[in-house]
């Protein structure tokens, strides 16, 4: 058995196909733009990297990215943010990091406004999100949502496990699969036996960080595997899931081209959520037949029962 | 077999001689005793019974319970909050529910500042709690923590299963045991076969409010069970887990008198955190000697392996 490959990238193209649409309706209802604010301190490091290309990613998308860059100290950072948060032409606001040495990343992230904060880094978004309320989600967790429904795998009453427990992928994938009724177990580096809790998986979501942590007998044969974990290895890019996977699952994400595709796609769409609402608009979620493309993906029914 | 039982009234009147030490520690430093607000908007219903049972609990941990009572209307409650924010003598703030129709506690409880709220019932505390960080917990969740430290129940690496999903009692359970390093699985109304997961926990947090939910065929030999249960039937108050599972199990906490009484200490506790971080004293965290009793309670080692 051949793993069927989730693939992200035909679905970021349908996710930023249907952004255009809604910031187009959005440009015509407002008068201009839906922007995303992008606040940046070292354009030379890995910040500028991803700055650049979520500036790309938000361009394609029909959103307007603006660069910020204010000095890398607290007050001139708390005025930057004070201002996007109440620019009404402004629906995101994303910090690039890592920051500066000097800056906290949780005074800082803590400065811009829950309503706007289209990559979920607010303590109050991750509060709503642990309490199943209205949120704005971490976009590289809500990829792993997408991924999985453009590729109709069920999740309600489904046991889901995910491994690793960061703030910014393993936690808040666990709310999401929560929210969408699975039965989900966190694994992590003190758990005593994390094989026999990732072959009782029916959905596997890894995010560990740690290249090819998962082999094939981790995984229960027809098990749909999502691969979160991005690590430069020798100049490429490698997940936690290896190879020897797709001889076992029904369903693996590669990487890259996976749910990596898929975080911004996701940032542009939650901040078209955002847009709409501030333009008085009604609030265009992706449907499934967007995520899902023209044919639908047949549902891959994910083992064992 | 029959399980040891988890009582919670010892272990309860052991947390509050700590607090009355640690409340006369902090009214001589400040020369004002530490004081816990209890905002109740209709006293003749069970908010009402709510908020003189806490004013009890509180006088008796050594804290001063000052009951507000506003009237039931948006800008006197954000008045009366706000007020309360700013009095330096006031530790601990919580609202009484249920709330009077018209007030949604939502906003209401938002209006608690972050650093008071002793009953962790905003959302800031629930992203703080979801993010690791320090925070101040939902105080039934921390009895349910309470409760296994006091009977020495490892939680590191052990299997923990908690049934129920709510943002009062299940979820916050849950973030306590992932953040003691337990691997943690969460189950609910739309867990496809509950059973199969109750039986793999080591220790089994119930919290559904569904008298006698589980049964002893849905538990493990020498499985620790915390039963959070207290549904009134007929009168009396039962529990989610079923008399037969004391058969079963090694350790299970009684309904009345396991995680009850615990719940209204560890909220006394908690205010005494704050009231000593905000009189510039050291925080006397409940060490386990207090919580063990004086000859300490023998590690019950939950099974199975």
């Amino acid at each position: 058995m051949t793993a069927r490959l989730l693939e992200g990238r035909p679905v970021a193209d349908r996710i930023r196909a249907h952004s255009l649409e809604r910031a187009a309706a959005v440009t015509r209802h407002a008068g201009r733009r839906p922007r995303l604010a992008i606040v940046l301190f070292d354009p030379d490091g890995a910040a500028g990297v991803y700055a650049r290309s979520l500036s790309r990613a938000a361009t394609a998308g029909g959103v307007e990215p603006q660069l910020v860059t204010p000095p890398a100290e607290r007050t001139a950072v708390a005025a930057a943010l004070s201002a996007l948060n109440r620019d009404p032409a402004v629906a995101g606001i994303v910090v690039a990091q890592p920051l500066p040495p000097g800056l906290e990343p949780g005074p800082v992230l803590g400065m811009i406004d829950p309503g706007k904060d289209v990559d979920g880094a607010t303590t109050v978004n991750a509060g709503r999100l642990a309490r199943n309320e209205a949120a704005l989600a971490p976009a590289t967790a809500l990829g792993v949502l997408a991924l999985l429904r453009a590729y109709s795998i069920p999740l309600a009453g489904r046991r889901a496990v995910v491994v690793g427990r960061s703030s910014v992928v393993g936690r808040p994938v666990a709310q999401l699969l929560l929210a969408a009724n699975a039965t989900v177990t966190i694994c992590h580096s003190r758990t005593a036996d994390i094989a026999t809790e990732t072959r009782r998986a029916q959905v596997l979501v890894v995010a560990a960080g740690h290249p090819e942590l998962v082999g094939p007998g981790m995984v229960a044969p027809g098990a749909v595997v999502v691969d979160c974990g991005i690590t430069s290895v020798d100049g490429t890019v490698r997940g936690d899931v290896a190879e020897g996977v797709r001889e076992v699952a029904a369903a693996v994400s590669p990487v890259p081209g996976g749910v990596g595709p898929l975080t911004a796609a996701m940032l542009i769409s939650q901040t078209l959520d955002v847009a709409e609402r501030l333009a008085g608009l009604p609030v265009r979620r992706i449907p499934d037949e967007v995520l899902g493309g023209p044919a639908g993906n047949a549902a891959a029914e994910p083992g064992p029962a």
